[in-house]
């Protein structure tokens, strides 16, 4: 059984997505995001900084969304959101899996630290309007990518549950702006499957 | 034949460590890590934000270095640095693949701002000190999963060609302290390598 060491808010979700869209049966262990339970002894035992999600199969744990995604379409039977090497579109798939962590999450991570975690007194303003012009831009390539198409190499893959995730969350950080209309469509075709409803509001 | 757009001192370096370890044939369009070169219109034709690496395959274009390292290692016959999915080194292989943008190259990336790109008089010393701290703390459990051992995961694999870039130029901004005995170890076992030689230095 796959075990999803799991927070809300977190990258946490894309795995929860993934085994939903999939139909495969796992066990969730739910922590809040919160030090208590992430940075607590129990937890930094499965990863040293206490970071979700972890993923535990017959006891191999394995951490990092993006690798975590990866295992699961190879190691498990019914996994097909991922096209063929031969398929035209798999150069694009690669791209767009990678350039989730590459290039928009990077500023995500700033926003959200800047806005969130840190105490109101230790935010820089300076940073924090940095990050956010940062991944606009990020964002305008994945935007043109979208016209014409529902998700980003045209049928939903697992491109969508890494890129699209990151989407989600800068569309929900006020950094999508309205002129962004590809981009604002494809969050609203992501928060319509019922796959990422149930992980984007699992507590 | 495949093409890599490239600049020195950036992840391009990566795809042409791979290329070499491979001995595949390419070729490079070697381009300066400057603005006149990266984003003049004829780059951004190839990458919007004017980035490297850029993999050329007949005609199709790629970014992102992990993808295009996937994207070798998956449609080049000669392509054998990633285990067996029923390896028990596999999901190592991958969360490590994916632990070089995820976790390492975000801190990079901020110092490289603070440290090289702005203007001195834009630097910011909380930024870079934040971030010093945060790369220390994210490469400590990479020197723990090299103890006794030359690589990642043992053998040398396409795990080491990301992370192992990563640390080395962690390393090279000097935030790999001395007590991380092992992975100075691995950044000296990596820089004994020709083919990484030839990429580092290339101009």
């Amino acid at each position: 059984m796959l075990i999803v060491h799991f927070a809300p808010n977190s990258r946490a979700g894309r795995i929860i997505w993934l085994l939903e869209e999939l139909g495969l049966p796992y066990e969730v262990n739910k922590m809040r995001f919160h030090p208590e339970d992430l940075k607590s002894e129990t937890h930094r035992a499965r990863h040293p900084l206490g970071r979700v999600p972890v993923l535990e199969d017959d006891g191999k744990l394995i951490w990092e969304s993006g690798a975590i995604v990866e295992y699961i379409l190879e190691c498990h039977e019914k996994a097909d959101l991922k096209p063929d090497k031969r398929d035209p579109s798999f150069p694009a798939y690669l791209q767009w899996f990678h350039y989730c962590e590459g290039m928009v999450m990077p500023p995500v991570n700033t926003i959200v630290v800047q806005t969130v975690l840190l105490s109101p007194d230790r935010r820089d303003e300076t940073a924090l309007s940095q990050a956010k012009k940062l991944l606009t831009r990020a964002l305008e390539p994945v935007n043109r990518e979208l016209s014409g198409r529902d998700y980003l190499i045209g049928n939903f893959s697992a491109a969508d549950i890494m890129l699209g995730h990151a989407c989600f969350m800068s569309n929900r950080l006020g950094c999508v702006p309205e002129e962004m209309s590809n981009l604002k469509r494809y969050v609203d075709n992501i928060s319509s499957r019922p796959a990422f409803d149930l992980a984007i509001n699992m507590q």
